[in-house]
Protein backbone atom coordinates (compact mmCIF):
# COMPACT_ATOMS: atom_id res chain seq x y z
CA UNK A 1 0.00 0.00 0.00
CA UNK A 2 2.54 2.56 0.64
CA UNK A 3 3.94 1.61 -3.23
CA UNK A 4 0.93 2.83 -4.17
CA UNK A 5 0.43 5.62 -2.07
CA UNK A 6 3.59 6.92 -3.00
CA UNK A 7 2.70 6.75 -7.02
CA UNK A 8 -0.78 8.24 -6.19
CA UNK A 9 -2.68 6.20 -8.43
CA UNK A 10 -5.66 5.11 -5.89
CA UNK A 11 -7.90 7.62 -4.40
CA UNK A 12 -6.69 8.05 -0.42
CA UNK A 13 -10.43 7.14 0.30
CA UNK A 14 -10.62 3.63 -0.94
CA UNK A 15 -7.94 2.54 1.30
CA UNK A 16 -10.07 2.45 4.83
CA UNK A 17 -12.48 -0.25 2.65
CA UNK A 18 -10.05 -2.25 1.27
CA UNK A 19 -8.09 -2.60 4.35
CA UNK A 20 -11.33 -3.62 6.00
CA UNK A 21 -11.75 -6.34 3.05
CA UNK A 22 -8.41 -7.58 4.07
CA UNK A 23 -9.44 -8.16 7.54
CA UNK A 24 -12.83 -9.34 6.64
CA UNK A 25 -11.29 -12.16 4.55
CA UNK A 26 -8.49 -12.78 7.30
CA UNK A 27 -11.20 -12.86 9.94
CA UNK A 28 -13.11 -15.47 7.69
CA UNK A 29 -9.72 -17.98 6.95
CA UNK A 30 -9.25 -17.54 10.78
CA UNK A 31 -13.11 -19.29 11.26
CA UNK A 32 -12.77 -21.67 8.50
CA UNK A 33 -9.49 -23.06 9.93
CA UNK A 34 -10.63 -23.44 13.59
CA UNK A 35 -14.26 -24.67 12.31
CA UNK A 36 -12.58 -27.28 10.32
CA UNK A 37 -10.17 -28.02 13.24
CA UNK A 38 -13.21 -28.35 15.73
CA UNK A 39 -15.27 -30.28 13.64
CA UNK A 40 -12.73 -32.91 13.11
CA UNK A 41 -11.23 -33.58 16.45
CA UNK A 42 -14.97 -33.26 18.12
CA UNK A 43 -17.43 -34.10 15.45
CA UNK A 44 -20.41 -32.26 13.95
CA UNK A 45 -22.53 -32.35 16.69
CA UNK A 46 -20.23 -31.61 19.65
CA UNK A 47 -18.15 -28.58 17.54
CA UNK A 48 -19.97 -25.38 19.27
CA UNK A 49 -19.59 -22.20 17.74
CA UNK A 50 -18.34 -20.81 20.98
CA UNK A 51 -15.25 -22.90 21.21
CA UNK A 52 -14.95 -22.34 17.01
CA UNK A 53 -14.99 -18.44 17.72
CA UNK A 54 -12.16 -18.90 20.98
CA UNK A 55 -9.97 -21.20 18.69
CA UNK A 56 -10.09 -18.27 15.65
CA UNK A 57 -9.39 -15.58 18.64
CA UNK A 58 -12.94 -13.57 18.13
CA UNK A 59 -16.16 -13.46 19.52
CA UNK A 60 -19.15 -15.88 19.18
CA UNK A 61 -21.23 -13.54 17.43
CA UNK A 62 -18.82 -12.62 14.67
CA UNK A 63 -19.16 -16.25 14.02
CA UNK A 64 -23.31 -16.37 13.22
CA UNK A 65 -22.59 -12.97 11.57
CA UNK A 66 -20.14 -14.32 8.93
CA UNK A 67 -21.84 -17.26 8.19
CA UNK A 68 -25.25 -17.40 9.94
CA UNK A 69 -25.13 -21.13 11.44
CA UNK A 70 -23.35 -23.98 12.51
CA UNK A 71 -24.51 -25.85 9.31
CA UNK A 72 -23.82 -23.23 6.80
CA UNK A 73 -20.38 -22.92 8.64
CA UNK A 74 -20.24 -26.49 8.09
CA UNK A 75 -20.99 -26.03 4.72
CA UNK A 76 -18.02 -23.30 4.29
CA UNK A 77 -15.96 -25.22 5.94
CA UNK A 78 -16.18 -28.47 4.05
CA UNK A 79 -16.32 -26.97 0.45
CA UNK A 80 -14.23 -29.43 -1.58
CA UNK A 81 -12.48 -28.62 -4.90
CA UNK A 82 -11.52 -32.52 -6.52
CA UNK A 83 -9.81 -30.36 -9.19
CA UNK A 84 -11.61 -32.99 -11.93
CA UNK A 85 -12.10 -29.31 -13.82
CA UNK A 86 -8.60 -30.35 -15.74
CA UNK A 87 -10.04 -33.14 -17.05
CA UNK A 88 -11.20 -33.02 -20.37
CA UNK A 89 -10.49 -36.19 -22.44
CA UNK A 90 -12.61 -36.91 -25.26
CA UNK A 91 -12.38 -40.95 -24.48
CA UNK A 92 -12.98 -42.82 -21.74
CA UNK A 93 -9.57 -44.68 -21.66
CA UNK A 94 -7.75 -41.62 -21.10
CA UNK A 95 -10.30 -40.23 -19.30
CA UNK A 96 -9.90 -43.37 -16.85
CA UNK A 97 -6.24 -42.62 -17.22
CA UNK A 98 -6.39 -38.90 -15.59
CA UNK A 99 -9.02 -39.49 -13.23
CA UNK A 100 -6.77 -42.03 -11.84
CA UNK A 101 -3.75 -39.95 -11.58
CA UNK A 102 -5.98 -37.22 -10.46
CA UNK A 103 -7.49 -39.00 -7.54
CA UNK A 104 -4.62 -40.93 -6.12
CA UNK A 105 -2.29 -38.12 -6.30
CA UNK A 106 -4.64 -35.61 -4.47
CA UNK A 107 -4.85 -38.54 -1.57
CA UNK A 108 -1.88 -39.37 -1.78
CA UNK A 109 -0.66 -35.64 -1.05
CA UNK A 110 -2.27 -35.43 1.99
CA UNK A 111 -4.33 -32.36 1.44
CA UNK A 112 -7.52 -34.01 2.33
CA UNK A 113 -8.54 -32.94 5.89
CA UNK A 114 -11.42 -31.34 4.29
CA UNK A 115 -12.75 -34.49 2.04
CA UNK A 116 -11.73 -36.53 5.46
CA UNK A 117 -14.62 -34.42 7.53
CA UNK A 118 -17.31 -34.24 5.11
CA UNK A 119 -17.61 -38.21 4.43
CA UNK A 120 -17.27 -38.75 8.43
CA UNK A 121 -19.97 -36.08 8.88
CA UNK A 122 -22.23 -36.89 5.83
CA UNK A 123 -22.42 -40.62 7.16
CA UNK A 124 -23.88 -38.99 10.79
CA UNK A 125 -25.82 -35.95 9.66
CA UNK A 126 -27.76 -34.82 6.67
CA UNK A 127 -26.95 -31.42 5.94
CA UNK A 128 -23.40 -32.82 5.20
CA UNK A 129 -24.99 -36.09 2.53
CA UNK A 130 -26.48 -33.22 0.63
CA UNK A 131 -23.42 -32.12 0.10
CA UNK A 132 -21.48 -34.96 -0.88
CA UNK A 133 -24.30 -35.32 -3.49
CA UNK A 134 -23.40 -31.45 -4.70
CA UNK A 135 -19.89 -32.35 -5.03
CA UNK A 136 -21.05 -35.53 -7.04
CA UNK A 137 -23.60 -33.29 -9.22
CA UNK A 138 -21.10 -30.56 -9.66
CA UNK A 139 -17.57 -31.88 -9.70
CA UNK A 140 -17.60 -35.35 -10.43
CA UNK A 141 -20.45 -36.01 -13.19
CA UNK A 142 -19.89 -33.25 -15.81
CA UNK A 143 -16.52 -34.50 -16.96
CA UNK A 144 -18.19 -37.94 -17.04
CA UNK A 145 -20.69 -37.00 -19.10
CA UNK A 146 -19.36 -34.69 -21.12
CA UNK A 147 -16.50 -37.35 -22.55
CA UNK A 148 -19.79 -40.00 -23.24
CA UNK A 149 -21.87 -37.41 -24.67
CA UNK A 150 -24.20 -40.14 -26.41
CA UNK A 151 -24.42 -42.50 -23.89
CA UNK A 152 -27.57 -42.62 -22.43
CA UNK A 153 -25.77 -44.16 -18.83
CA UNK A 154 -23.62 -41.86 -18.75
CA UNK A 155 -24.94 -40.19 -15.26
CA UNK A 156 -24.68 -44.08 -13.88
CA UNK A 157 -21.72 -44.51 -14.85
CA UNK A 158 -20.11 -41.32 -13.33
CA UNK A 159 -22.26 -42.56 -10.49
CA UNK A 160 -20.66 -46.33 -10.35
CA UNK A 161 -16.84 -44.50 -10.38
CA UNK A 162 -17.87 -42.49 -7.33
CA UNK A 163 -18.72 -45.84 -5.40
CA UNK A 164 -15.61 -47.03 -6.74
CA UNK A 165 -13.05 -43.92 -5.53
CA UNK A 166 -14.96 -43.29 -2.39
CA UNK A 167 -14.74 -46.65 -1.40
CA UNK A 168 -11.34 -47.25 -2.22
CA UNK A 169 -10.48 -43.54 0.00
CA UNK A 170 -12.47 -44.72 2.91
CA UNK A 171 -10.88 -48.14 2.86
CA UNK A 172 -7.59 -46.85 2.26
CA UNK A 173 -7.52 -43.45 3.87
CA UNK A 174 -9.89 -43.38 6.57
CA UNK A 175 -10.08 -46.72 7.88
CA UNK A 176 -6.21 -47.65 7.13
CA UNK A 177 -7.59 -51.03 6.28
CA UNK A 178 -4.63 -53.73 4.61
CA UNK A 179 -3.88 -54.88 2.56
CA UNK A 180 -5.48 -51.49 0.75
CA UNK A 181 -3.51 -49.61 3.01
CA UNK A 182 -0.29 -50.78 3.07
CA UNK A 183 -0.47 -51.50 -1.80
CA UNK A 184 2.02 -48.87 -3.59
CA UNK A 185 0.07 -45.87 -4.68
CA UNK A 186 1.21 -46.80 -8.42
CA UNK A 187 -0.67 -49.80 -8.24
CA UNK A 188 -4.03 -48.70 -6.66
CA UNK A 189 -3.54 -45.90 -9.21
CA UNK A 190 -3.88 -49.00 -12.40
CA UNK A 191 -6.76 -50.53 -10.26
CA UNK A 192 -8.78 -47.54 -10.34
CA UNK A 193 -7.81 -46.60 -13.92
CA UNK A 194 -8.68 -50.20 -14.43
CA UNK A 195 -12.06 -49.70 -12.65
CA UNK A 196 -13.17 -46.37 -14.01
CA UNK A 197 -12.51 -47.72 -17.52
CA UNK A 198 -14.65 -50.78 -16.97
CA UNK A 199 -17.50 -48.79 -15.33
CA UNK A 200 -17.52 -46.06 -18.38
CA UNK A 201 -17.31 -48.99 -21.07
CA UNK A 202 -19.18 -52.03 -20.00
CA UNK A 203 -22.28 -53.02 -21.23
CA UNK A 204 -25.13 -51.83 -18.84
CA UNK A 205 -27.76 -54.16 -20.21
CA UNK A 206 -26.60 -57.24 -20.64
CA UNK A 207 -28.13 -60.45 -18.97
CA UNK A 208 -25.08 -62.88 -18.70
CA UNK B 1 -40.45 -79.36 28.61
CA UNK B 2 -43.94 -80.82 29.52
CA UNK B 3 -43.68 -83.42 27.02
CA UNK B 4 -40.18 -84.39 27.67
CA UNK B 5 -41.26 -84.60 31.52
CA UNK B 6 -44.32 -86.90 30.71
CA UNK B 7 -41.92 -89.21 28.28
CA UNK B 8 -39.44 -89.04 31.10
CA UNK B 9 -36.35 -88.75 29.13
CA UNK B 10 -34.37 -86.18 30.81
CA UNK B 11 -33.77 -85.99 34.75
CA UNK B 12 -36.02 -83.58 36.78
CA UNK B 13 -32.92 -81.61 38.03
CA UNK B 14 -31.24 -80.46 34.44
CA UNK B 15 -34.63 -78.19 34.64
CA UNK B 16 -33.56 -75.45 36.37
CA UNK B 17 -30.31 -75.00 34.95
CA UNK B 18 -31.60 -74.85 31.42
CA UNK B 19 -34.64 -72.49 32.23
CA UNK B 20 -31.31 -70.54 33.68
CA UNK B 21 -29.51 -70.81 30.64
CA UNK B 22 -32.79 -69.89 28.13
CA UNK B 23 -33.14 -67.06 30.59
CA UNK B 24 -29.61 -65.65 30.48
CA UNK B 25 -29.56 -66.12 26.70
CA UNK B 26 -32.90 -63.99 26.94
CA UNK B 27 -31.12 -61.10 28.59
CA UNK B 28 -28.26 -61.24 26.22
CA UNK B 29 -30.23 -60.76 23.59
CA UNK B 30 -31.97 -58.19 24.90
CA UNK B 31 -29.14 -56.37 26.06
CA UNK B 32 -27.43 -56.93 22.50
CA UNK B 33 -30.87 -55.29 20.65
CA UNK B 34 -31.27 -52.66 23.41
CA UNK B 35 -27.25 -51.70 22.17
CA UNK B 36 -28.09 -51.61 18.53
CA UNK B 37 -30.86 -49.31 18.87
CA UNK B 38 -28.73 -46.84 20.90
CA UNK B 39 -25.83 -47.09 19.22
CA UNK B 40 -27.25 -46.21 16.13
CA UNK B 41 -29.60 -43.64 17.37
CA UNK B 42 -27.27 -41.76 20.14
CA UNK B 43 -24.06 -42.87 18.34
CA UNK B 44 -21.12 -44.81 20.39
CA UNK B 45 -20.10 -41.84 21.58
CA UNK B 46 -23.22 -40.73 23.67
CA UNK B 47 -24.80 -44.46 24.01
CA UNK B 48 -24.72 -45.23 27.80
CA UNK B 49 -24.38 -48.81 29.28
CA UNK B 50 -26.93 -47.09 31.43
CA UNK B 51 -29.32 -45.99 28.95
CA UNK B 52 -28.62 -49.20 27.17
CA UNK B 53 -29.74 -51.28 30.45
CA UNK B 54 -32.48 -49.43 30.65
CA UNK B 55 -33.99 -50.09 27.16
CA UNK B 56 -33.33 -53.62 28.55
CA UNK B 57 -35.33 -53.41 31.51
CA UNK B 58 -32.20 -54.63 33.65
CA UNK B 59 -29.58 -52.88 35.86
CA UNK B 60 -26.36 -51.66 34.35
CA UNK B 61 -24.40 -54.29 36.62
CA UNK B 62 -25.63 -57.04 34.74
CA UNK B 63 -25.04 -55.36 31.25
CA UNK B 64 -20.84 -54.99 32.53
CA UNK B 65 -21.81 -58.65 33.97
CA UNK B 66 -22.39 -60.05 30.82
CA UNK B 67 -20.50 -58.11 28.24
CA UNK B 68 -17.41 -56.58 30.50
CA UNK B 69 -17.14 -53.03 28.81
CA UNK B 70 -19.07 -50.69 26.25
CA UNK B 71 -16.22 -51.22 24.40
CA UNK B 72 -16.97 -55.29 24.31
CA UNK B 73 -20.90 -54.35 24.28
CA UNK B 74 -20.28 -52.70 20.90
CA UNK B 75 -18.06 -55.56 19.42
CA UNK B 76 -21.31 -58.19 20.16
CA UNK B 77 -23.56 -56.16 19.39
CA UNK B 78 -22.03 -55.36 15.93
CA UNK B 79 -21.13 -58.63 15.03
CA UNK B 80 -21.70 -59.22 11.28
CA UNK B 81 -22.28 -62.48 9.52
CA UNK B 82 -21.98 -61.06 5.28
CA UNK B 83 -23.32 -65.15 4.95
CA UNK B 84 -20.22 -65.66 1.95
CA UNK B 85 -19.46 -68.99 3.36
CA UNK B 86 -21.77 -70.22 0.70
CA UNK B 87 -19.65 -69.01 -1.57
CA UNK B 88 -17.14 -71.75 -3.15
CA UNK B 89 -16.86 -71.36 -6.72
CA UNK B 90 -13.84 -72.52 -8.39
CA UNK B 91 -13.31 -69.81 -10.70
CA UNK B 92 -13.53 -66.41 -11.07
CA UNK B 93 -16.76 -65.71 -13.16
CA UNK B 94 -18.63 -67.13 -11.08
CA UNK B 95 -17.41 -66.29 -7.78
CA UNK B 96 -18.25 -62.65 -9.40
CA UNK B 97 -22.19 -63.90 -9.95
CA UNK B 98 -22.00 -64.99 -6.49
CA UNK B 99 -20.84 -62.33 -4.72
CA UNK B 100 -22.81 -59.63 -6.29
CA UNK B 101 -26.35 -61.74 -5.75
CA UNK B 102 -24.97 -62.42 -2.17
CA UNK B 103 -24.13 -58.88 -1.63
CA UNK B 104 -27.25 -57.38 -3.34
CA UNK B 105 -30.09 -59.42 -2.05
CA UNK B 106 -28.35 -59.01 1.50
CA UNK B 107 -28.72 -55.07 1.09
CA UNK B 108 -31.63 -55.04 -0.62
CA UNK B 109 -33.23 -56.95 2.11
CA UNK B 110 -33.05 -54.54 4.21
CA UNK B 111 -31.37 -56.58 7.30
CA UNK B 112 -28.66 -54.36 7.44
CA UNK B 113 -28.85 -52.26 10.45
CA UNK B 114 -25.78 -53.68 11.98
CA UNK B 115 -23.51 -53.50 9.17
CA UNK B 116 -24.65 -49.77 8.83
CA UNK B 117 -23.81 -49.25 12.61
CA UNK B 118 -20.57 -50.97 12.25
CA UNK B 119 -19.87 -48.56 9.34
CA UNK B 120 -20.71 -45.49 10.82
CA UNK B 121 -19.18 -46.00 13.93
CA UNK B 122 -15.72 -47.41 12.30
CA UNK B 123 -15.66 -44.37 10.26
CA UNK B 124 -15.28 -42.29 13.69
CA UNK B 125 -13.54 -44.74 16.24
CA UNK B 126 -10.46 -47.17 16.12
CA UNK B 127 -12.48 -50.25 18.12
CA UNK B 128 -15.28 -50.37 15.21
CA UNK B 129 -12.21 -50.48 12.78
CA UNK B 130 -10.15 -53.63 13.64
CA UNK B 131 -13.56 -54.98 13.80
CA UNK B 132 -14.53 -54.62 9.81
CA UNK B 133 -11.00 -55.58 9.23
CA UNK B 134 -11.60 -58.76 11.00
CA UNK B 135 -14.71 -59.26 8.84
CA UNK B 136 -12.58 -58.26 6.10
CA UNK B 137 -10.27 -61.04 6.98
CA UNK B 138 -12.27 -63.68 8.13
CA UNK B 139 -15.65 -63.37 5.50
CA UNK B 140 -14.74 -61.49 2.36
CA UNK B 141 -11.10 -62.86 1.52
CA UNK B 142 -11.38 -66.47 2.58
CA UNK B 143 -13.39 -67.40 -0.21
CA UNK B 144 -11.67 -65.38 -2.84
CA UNK B 145 -8.22 -66.46 -2.04
CA UNK B 146 -9.82 -69.94 -2.40
CA UNK B 147 -10.93 -69.45 -5.77
CA UNK B 148 -8.16 -67.87 -6.86
CA UNK B 149 -5.38 -70.62 -4.88
CA UNK B 150 -2.58 -69.92 -7.08
CA UNK B 151 -2.20 -66.01 -7.51
CA UNK B 152 0.30 -63.75 -5.64
CA UNK B 153 -2.59 -60.55 -5.51
CA UNK B 154 -5.28 -62.94 -4.49
CA UNK B 155 -5.25 -60.85 -0.97
CA UNK B 156 -5.37 -57.33 -2.76
CA UNK B 157 -7.79 -58.70 -5.40
CA UNK B 158 -10.08 -59.44 -2.03
CA UNK B 159 -9.53 -55.83 -0.70
CA UNK B 160 -9.95 -54.51 -3.52
CA UNK B 161 -13.34 -56.19 -4.05
CA UNK B 162 -14.42 -54.67 -0.80
CA UNK B 163 -13.40 -51.12 -1.83
CA UNK B 164 -15.68 -51.24 -4.36
CA UNK B 165 -18.93 -52.93 -2.74
CA UNK B 166 -18.15 -51.42 0.53
CA UNK B 167 -18.29 -48.14 -1.22
CA UNK B 168 -21.68 -48.91 -3.55
CA UNK B 169 -23.09 -49.56 0.18
CA UNK B 170 -22.28 -46.37 1.58
CA UNK B 171 -23.67 -44.57 -2.01
CA UNK B 172 -26.37 -46.27 -1.66
CA UNK B 173 -28.09 -47.48 1.24
CA UNK B 174 -26.01 -45.15 4.08
CA UNK B 175 -25.99 -41.84 2.12
CA UNK B 176 -28.83 -42.11 -0.85
CA UNK B 177 -26.83 -40.71 -3.26
CA UNK B 178 -28.37 -40.07 -6.62
CA UNK B 179 -28.43 -41.56 -9.09
CA UNK B 180 -27.20 -45.13 -7.33
CA UNK B 181 -30.15 -44.43 -4.53
CA UNK B 182 -32.77 -44.69 -7.64
CA UNK B 183 -30.90 -47.10 -9.82
CA UNK B 184 -32.99 -50.46 -10.26
CA UNK B 185 -31.09 -53.53 -7.89
CA UNK B 186 -30.73 -55.72 -11.22
CA UNK B 187 -28.81 -53.25 -13.11
CA UNK B 188 -26.65 -52.81 -9.62
CA UNK B 189 -26.29 -56.99 -9.46
CA UNK B 190 -24.80 -56.43 -13.14
CA UNK B 191 -22.12 -53.47 -12.09
CA UNK B 192 -20.90 -55.70 -9.14
CA UNK B 193 -20.20 -58.79 -10.84
CA UNK B 194 -18.57 -57.26 -13.59
CA UNK B 195 -16.48 -55.00 -11.18
CA UNK B 196 -15.40 -58.12 -8.92
CA UNK B 197 -14.45 -59.86 -12.02
CA UNK B 198 -12.56 -57.37 -13.19
CA UNK B 199 -10.97 -56.95 -9.65
CA UNK B 200 -10.17 -60.98 -9.69
CA UNK B 201 -8.99 -61.57 -12.97
CA UNK B 202 -7.43 -58.50 -14.01
CA UNK B 203 -3.52 -57.83 -14.83
CA UNK B 204 -1.83 -56.14 -12.07
CA UNK B 205 1.37 -55.66 -13.41
CA UNK B 206 0.66 -53.58 -16.38
CA UNK B 207 1.88 -50.51 -17.11
CA UNK B 208 -0.56 -49.53 -19.69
Amino acid sequence: MTTETEAGTTPPHSFPSRRFTDRSAQTRAAILAAARGRFAADGYEKATIRAIAADAGIDPSMVIRYYGSKAELFEASAAVDLALREIRAAEPEQLAEDYARTFIARWEGGANDVEQLLIRTALTHHDAVQQVQRIFDEQIKPPIVAALADDPDAELRAALVMTQTLGLAICRYLLGLDPIASADPATLERAVRDAVRMHLTRSMRDDA
